[in-house]
């Protein structure tokens, strides 16, 4: 039984399905973003220095079982964390749950019906693609760019939270998506807007940033030296497959921190 | 790719497994042991300490390739290493494999057929039962005292190899089932002096033996605090879930290790 936030959940579940050749395992999530994310659809992993989920399997717990009485215990920060995957689960599919999560406080968070969308939005993705052939790639939209400032600032023993560096790689991420030609702009200013005033940008040097675009080569969805994206074709609309440069990747991180003030 | 023995295909193909969630994989055994045994059948493991195989997965890769032209290249001692695991697959279930087993030397295991039948044991078995559940079972015979025996020289840094183990473990649980009554004592006796004519047994002190039962008393195969068997009742027939006490197996230790000479 794992009791805890996503790394409790992710490392336990990894070390059930490789203790012994794999003991059955029950998710019991105790922060926002384990509940609308890490803790369901069978992911399980631990990073391998600097990689975030290097070493993993797909293994479905037992059971998951959400209780939001743990909400009440977590601090504006870690909700903060959630939050930033229930934006994506809207962005990615569901533009309706992108305007009512404009909320004015995370406090609002606790609204379990925005929680329960939010869960079922990955749970139906991962029903579909449970192995993530391509579908459940959607889910990956901000964890490609995000992914390498989280490796990185851990590395740097600065760690922000999964969900802080996930805001930032959609940032990022919707950039790529509107300099490829996919998104509009008014769409991209729209959650470029919502997403800087809630996620403050880290700062970051012109070395620091070459050192990110290195790690993006190292990202487990690429194939065959390009970079594998997901990114947005509307608010509401994920698009797999995107395969973007080393160049382009540059230019999106500039684009981001050129937003720290 | 897996080129290489035992532990590089149960390495391997357990890194693979786990590497970036699982990449596919093919084992290309080059020991005898491997070819028989270790790398088909979709165990795949690692060592944790001095036990054996305590992390790992069941995954089967997507092709071995067997190629007798590797035999030509093993040491007396590597062949005798794979001749365990021909005989156990004789011994649990085909006597007349058992009987035909009975080689004047270890180069004459080059008999591609014997190979073929021996292999073709285990691969019928995983099939019907890929997960361990019940029948796959039959393959621990000599394993669980067996594993001791080689977890325990190995962190003593006098390690032996694994059929050798193999080979000690199967005559303690020869004398084991003959103990349960299920094996008659003819049967016990043609089958420990075959074992012993071939492969030295090592010395163990009463301390040391001690450190064996209870590194048994961690087998992962144990259910509720009894150690748990794969016995013989016949030559050519194996029986799983044989249930049997530490005192049981001490005893069967002390048989085992007076033959030493």
């Amino acid at each position: 039984i794992n009791l805890g936030g996503g790394v409790v959940t992710d490392m336990g579940g990894f070390i059930a399905s490789v203790f012994k050749r794999g003991l059955e395992f029950i998710q019991i999530p105790t922060t926002l973003l384990g509940m609308v994310d890490a803790a369901i659809g069978g992911k399980t992993g631990i990073d391998l220095g600097p990689f975030k989920n290097q070493l993993g399997v797909f293994q479905q717990p037992l059971h998951v079982i959400v209780d939001p009485a743990f909400l009440g215990t977590l601090s504006e920060q870690e909700l903060m964390n959630g939050y930033a995957e229930m934006l994506k689960h809207a962005l990615i599919s569901d533009k309706s749950l992108w305007n009512e999560l404009q909320i004015s406080s995370v406090e609002d968070l606790q609204v379990l019906d925005l929680i329960k969308r939010s869960t079922s939005i990955k749970m139906s993705i991962v029903e579909k693609d449970p192995l993530e052939q391509n579908i459940r790639k959607l889910l990956n939209f901000g964890h490609t760019l995000g992914h390498a400032i989280e490796g990185f600032l851990l590395e740097k023993e600065d760690p922000i939270g999964h969900g802080h560096a996930v805001a930032l790689g959609m940032i990022s991420e919707t950039y790529l998506s509107y300099k490829k030609g996919l998104l509009s702009q008014a769409d991209m200013n729209e959650i470029v807007a919502r997403l800087i005033a809630i996620y403050p940008i880290t700062e970051m040097s012109d070395d620091e940033i070459e050192q990110l675009v290195q790690l993006c080569r190292n990202d487990k969805k690429n194939e065959k030296n390009k970079i594998n994206c997901s990114l947005l074709s509307a608010i509401g609309k994920g698009e797999i497959d995107q395969f973007v440069s080393e160049a382009e990747v540059r230019e999106a991180f500039q684009f981001l921190f050129s937003l720290n003030q």
